[in-house]
């Protein structure tokens, strides 16, 4: 195939530098959270510890949300990847009643943990970005399937004992923060093994 | 209309006026709504059609979404009376666990039935009202303490099963509208029931 001269070279460059930017900016932010926490990250204060220019921050994310955003995907590809290919229970290789227990508490302390930054990725402009909680329903559904073969709405099912795990923690994220709110959602992982162990009938 | 002389008596008439209009003012959007859907209910017509002026509209419900929010009220203040007061299973007398079932169905379809009206009440620009969605959390936690007086932690259950009914709905009103998805949430209902079934054990 034909090179043309100089053109693509340039572009290739760029997405090189993009990506190490991208990199370094998510680093910054991940290091100015864990010392300022979430809610003090600003655009401006970011580039700067970055060394980057602001037109560069506003780039890469857009908004101070997508910075957050961006985080949480990280963090959420590598949670998934310890479900699908990490050890049992949480991976697979344990009985399936035992993988969804494992998973409601795996998926609990996840998201406790990042609560901070996941009501700093809500972008309170936009409505809560429904449609890409897929994981929780699909991973329950399978694994519904395997525990409860009789089961005759397994579709269904799966999409409320996702909404049932998920839910509670994502409505606290609109509502004011609390102290006690956050404990009493702590102790939502061992409900959760009571519904489990109810719908499967351990 | 007569017109006190005193000046006390003005506030009074007003308040009484203002009553008379937010009435005549809601049964108006209902007749609009069943005419052309709820899409298709503006503020501007509302008031031509309630022969009041915009100004009128624009005080007592602030928003569009406010008419439809002011009609949801409405129709959740009956709900709820039907299930603190009415016949059983809703109502009270029936066995806990009955009534569970019963509360999820009657729920499922009373949320259903007003999806156009909850999808237009949802105010773009605010997050989902989550506080405001306190009473099936409370019932379910009444009658998950009758029908599991063993249950470990009644609050943070009933927390779950309350966004296990309402959560796959309530999602579903921020994601684009599908035919398909409507008749999915339908079978909601049975699947509710084997989630009832597996936690009272029954």
């Amino acid at each position: 195939m034909d090179h043309p001269v100089v053109p693509l070279g340039q572009p290739r460059a760029e997405r090189v530098d993009a990506a190490r930017n991208r990199r370094r900016l998510l680093n910054t932010a991940r290091e100015m959270i864990a010392e300022v926490g979430a809610e003090k990250v600003t655009m401006d204060g970011l580039a700067e510890r970055a060394g980057l220019g602001k037109g560069t921050v506003f780039r890469r994310f857009r908004t101070r949300a997508g910075v957050f955003h961006a985080l949480l995907d990280e963090d959420e590809r590598a949670f998934q990847e310890q479900v699908l290919y990490g050890p049992p229970p949480l991976g697979p290789g344990a009985d399936p009643a035992e993988r969804l227990i494992a998973y409601g508490r795996a998926r609990i302390a996840f998201l406790l943990e990042r609560h901070a930054l996941a009501r700093a990725a809500l972008d309170r402009a936009q409505p809560i970005p429904a449609g890409e909680a897929v994981f929780s329903p699909a991973h329950i559904r399978v694994l519904l399937r395997q525990a409860r073969p009789d089961c005759p709405d397994s579709d269904s099912l799966a999409l409320q004992l996702a909404a049932a795990l998920e839910g509670p923690i994502l409505l606290y994220l609109v509502m004011p923060e609390r102290a006690e709110a956050t404990r009493h959602f702590e102790r939502l992982a061992d409900s959760w093994q009571v519904l489990v162990q109810g719908v499967c009938r351990t």
